[in-house]
């Protein structure tokens, strides 16, 4: 059966699942919503996510939600099924640095990230007022973690030192602000290790084929 | 050669790390600061945490920083070898509802009772004063989050019906709430389920010798 994803292309947690399901080469069918309202029915509350969130996965009839718990998931699940890329290596070093790695995302990372997604991208959506000031402190935030970002990278092309999950994971949040004209902060001559990392992750090939599916990056 | 914790007895991320050592079994050292400002010196931000946070492992010379990154891979290296304590199963499907659970947990639990910690325990420790009205706002929030935890407990002892790592990443704060009069939050007719999963998970052996051997739960 195949791999069912509830979800939205123009979601950032549902985009880390699909990069995920493109790197590993998993056959997988997008169910879209047409409506923000449908995560909130109590329906969807009971049977999908209790939090009213995409992405949630169906797999065979398992039944799993948060994004990068899907993304450990299909890793621990299909890896070296579909191709030989290795998402979280099976050394437990190796595997405890992809660990930490997704964990500096989530923590640090993509805090000031979500702030200029809401300015650049949900506020103009939605024909809501843009503000200045939000845009101006999100970005001093996120220059702050990018000079840790330029000393974590340092000899390295990737995160742990090999392609991982714990890239993947920074790909949407940095796509859109690299579309909405905040591409200077990832391509800046004081940070070359921050600019060639993305250089590297965002022209993989599955990266590729996710933006060009997705009409939502522009 | 014995695994070292760089920590605060106090800090709530160094005791998910406490924790999960205690119920493996796993001996280890302790090596708390004596002051906050060491976390923030250059030397320790190049050598311990780029971003100046505790907690950090150090085994056998391997590094690690991020709690539940460290939690994971205690278990991924030690499971097994001191007791037969499961925190994450081998199953595949099973190791996913852990993951999806501690995600649960970093997404929507911890934020409001971070609130309450910071009122109740921080700023009283600091001599800060205490906002009435940021008490009320995060025990209501945590009510909303309580009420869904209540439907996820339906029928089980435990998050993932087992215990497991999802359970231990929500001691620490839920302790310090319990500790600073907010024990009706978990013991609420209303959430019979989550009542019984509190009392259950904190009767646990290794999380009573957590708390009688520190002294910042009194
Ligand atoms: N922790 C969740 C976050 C999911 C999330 O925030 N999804 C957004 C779309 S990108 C959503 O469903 N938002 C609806 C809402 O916040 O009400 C995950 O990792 O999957
Ligand atoms: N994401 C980190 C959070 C660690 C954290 O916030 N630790 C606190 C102590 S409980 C800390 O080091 N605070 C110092 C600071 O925020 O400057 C983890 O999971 O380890």
């Amino acid at each position: 059966m195949t791999i069912q994803l509830i979800g939205y292309p123009a979601s950032t947690f549902t985009l880390i699942v699909i990069a995920t399901l493109e790197e590993l080469g998993i056959p997988f069918e997008l169910t879209p919503l047409t409506n923000f309202a449908d995560i909130k029915t109590p329906e969807y509350l009971a049977t999908k996510h209790p939090f009213g969130m995409i992405p949630v996965l169906i797999d065979d009839g398992f039944k799993l939600y948060e994004s990068r718990a899907i993304a450990r998931y299909l890793v621990n699940k299909y890896q070296g099924t579909k191709n030989s890329t290795v998402l979280i290596p099976s050394d437990v070093q190796k595997a405890a640095l992809v660990n930490q790695y997704i964990s500096v995302e989530t923590s640090y990372f993509t805090d000031p990230l979500k702030k200029l997604f809401y300015q650049e991208i949900f506020s103009k959506r939605h024909g809501q007022p843009v503000d200045p000031e939000i845009i101006k402190v999100a970005r001093e935030e996120i220059n702050k973690v990018l000079d840790v970002y330029e000393k974590l990278l340092e000899g390295k092309d990737y995160l742990t030192g090999e392609f991982s999950l714990a890239d993947i994971v920074h790909y949407p949040y940095t796509q859109y602000a690299v579309n909405s004209g905040h591409g200077d902060l990832f391509n800046d001559p004081k940070r070359p290790n921050v600019a060639r990392w993305w250089k590297i992750i965002s022209e993989r090939e599955a990266w590729k084929k996710v933006i060009s599916e997705n009409k939502f990056f522009d």
